[in-house]
């Protein structure tokens, strides 16, 4: 039996929102040290590690290992009906082809339980080992979504042509770090533009510096359209960190307050790519 | 000659929005004692009944019975135009066969008249005998909105394919009451849900309270797409009162303060479609 | 070369989005007394003219006359991607066939430089004489855009056949000054609209009066649309001034503070239109 409580529930919400756009269907892995994720998106190009461990529950019992086929389009929306502030727990019993969430209001005055359908799901769990990275980036989440964006309206032509649509979708970003700071470029139909921002640790918050370590300088190149949709996880911290090594994907990681994260790998584009982008 | 002077002119705006949805043509009836509405939606199955009672206009002249057919998405765009804080009018002539809404911003610096043609409408007036229902159910009209919304993106598959369409726009809630509380489930194409709500009446403010008055149990289901149309009413009254009788349609009434009220009345779906819900 | 340096950086985002729906491409002229632009609409109806004069840069060096033909869309874009309280600035070099928008964060933290293709675009520089107007009416800018939109919604029949949505496009609106106020009417599918509003110089904020200096009472008729489109620049400004007279084109025109104007011209509809209006 599965019997997993969530106090804050928006949390859980918030998860599904930032991975969504990426994975259609995935399994959800049930054990004794937490709930988690990976997922290949659905043109095998990126990759998605969710993890939230037990300790973060209020409530956690998980009798055995459980892997759970779940439509994500439909969790969230089952999940979209959970108020902000509700309890949200996830109970499935042995055997069972169906997950529950159950979503209590702060005042215990109003229950919901939402019953899905599980599906089977072929994956393979990859083993993503730890790397040393030459340079790992520190800034607030929502600069760095910020920025995606605004890189993206240049690849941007409002022309419905599918072959315009193409060009968008094929969009580079350069991603370069140095010591002095982290500087994004991309060249695209109407033009070209380069964003930098400083390494920037005297700032008044923690959260709002810019935090640049590294071993040696490095600039890869990556398709634009998945670091935007990265950035769909900007609300679940305030914070994103970008690890970055020349023979390495590129992890995008948001940290989850005291339970976990959710991180992002992307393969750098090869180097012929590179130069047609610079040509 | 008719001539209407409503101080609060927001509460016709909202009362409009509530009804357009429902209902495209419609005969307004004026008469000593109020300005009126009765009108089936268009496929038959709804009928709405709106009052506005003469005590709650500051000026109210009709002095003669009248009959006014008017075009409500028409009507609705001339008086969104009315400002929020606006003085709202409705002007007639005898035997004219147009209407003018003028509308006075608080400061008499603004004086805005519009005029529409009216139509020749035909149209029964039913007589709606009061009935002793099974059950009252007082609750906030925000929390019915919100469970009629959530309850419907169940049956939202997101497939634009036409049988999928008609899967949603079948989709049933069935409205459970017991002296605990009021249930609402529904069963789509992604699940299943259920939400209660339990009788709570020591809320800090009256109008989050849920009451039930409750004769004998009853359970019955209706179409969950008119459901939420009524709750387009929520904007005038923070409160919403469904009365449910095996033998009868459902009543979900708006009081409008001081004024009258918007009332929906549904036929419940016969017990041949209740059984292939719940197999 | 051409270096221009403005400190608040929004005020040049307002001013694109003012008047790219009006004109696609146009020239923006440098010399040394300001950064102007005058291009006709495309079904050349409307003219637009703009200035920014040096004195409101807190840097302004243009070496020599320059012509920087530029489309408007793709400018928005680049903009678009400047913080609300960015320093940008505007470079060129001397022969060159680019622009360069460079975008500073109040911080200096992040810097960014959007480059963008000049293009050749022919136009004819129209010398606008200095003329005496029958009426002129100061009055709040919101206030002006609000009616030019609620008079829009009685053409709108929310029909998608062409002949309608060519009477939409085709919309009036007779704008009558008299000692007392200025008057908007129109007459569309729905019905016919009036708004009045009165001369009213004791407000507590001065942006918020409506001022009427005329030498003679005048009836003029437009085409709706553009006084539509006009009022995409009270972002701008407060306050709105409209001078009118018989002969001349009406000038919509929105200050700029300390820095110069946006300013519309618009010819009268011909007698014969506004007497079918009226018929």
């Amino acid at each position: 039996m599965l019997e997993l409580r969530l106090v804050q529930g928006s949390l859980l919400k918030k998860v599904m929102e930032s991975i969504k756009e990426l994975v259609t269907d995935a399994n959800f892995d049930c054990s004794a040290t937490g709930f988690s994720l990976q997922a290949m998106d659905s043109s095998h190009v990126a990759l998605v590690s969710l993890l939230l461990r037990s300790e973060g529950f209020e409530h956690y019992r998980c009798d055995r290992n459980l892997s759970m086929g779940m439509n994500l389009n439909n969790m969230s929306k089952m999940l979209k009906c959970a108020g902000n502030d509700d309890i949200i727990t996830i109970k499935a019993d042995d055997g069972s082809d169906t997950v529950t969430f159950m979503f209590e209001s702060p005042t215990q005055d109003k229950i919901a339980d939402f019953e899905m359908k599980l599906m089977d799901i072929d994956s393979e769990h990859l083993g993503i080992p730890e790397a040393e990275y030459h340079a790992i980036v520190r800034m607030p989440s929502s600069e760095f979504a910020r920025i995606c964006k605004d890189l993206s309206s240049i690849g941007d032509t409002g022309d419905q042509k599918n072959e315009k649509l193409l060009d968008r979708l094929l969009l580079a970003v350069v991603i370069s770090v140095t010591k002095e700071g982290v500087k994004f470029s991309t060249r695209g139909d109407i033009g070209t533009a380069n964003v930098v921002c400083r390494q920037n640790t005297t700032v008044d918050k923690p959260e709002e510096a810019t935090i640049i370590e590294m071993n040696e300088p490095v600039s890869l190149t990556f398709a634009l359209r998945y670091m935007n949709s990265f950035t769909k996880a900007s609300p679940l911290s305030s914070t994103v960190t970008i690890s970055l090594s020349s023979e390495l994907p590129v992890v995008v990681e948001y940290k989850i307050a005291e339970m976990g994260y959710v991180r992002f790998y992307l393969a750098p584009k090869i180097e012929e790519d590179e130069e047609d982008n610079k040509s």
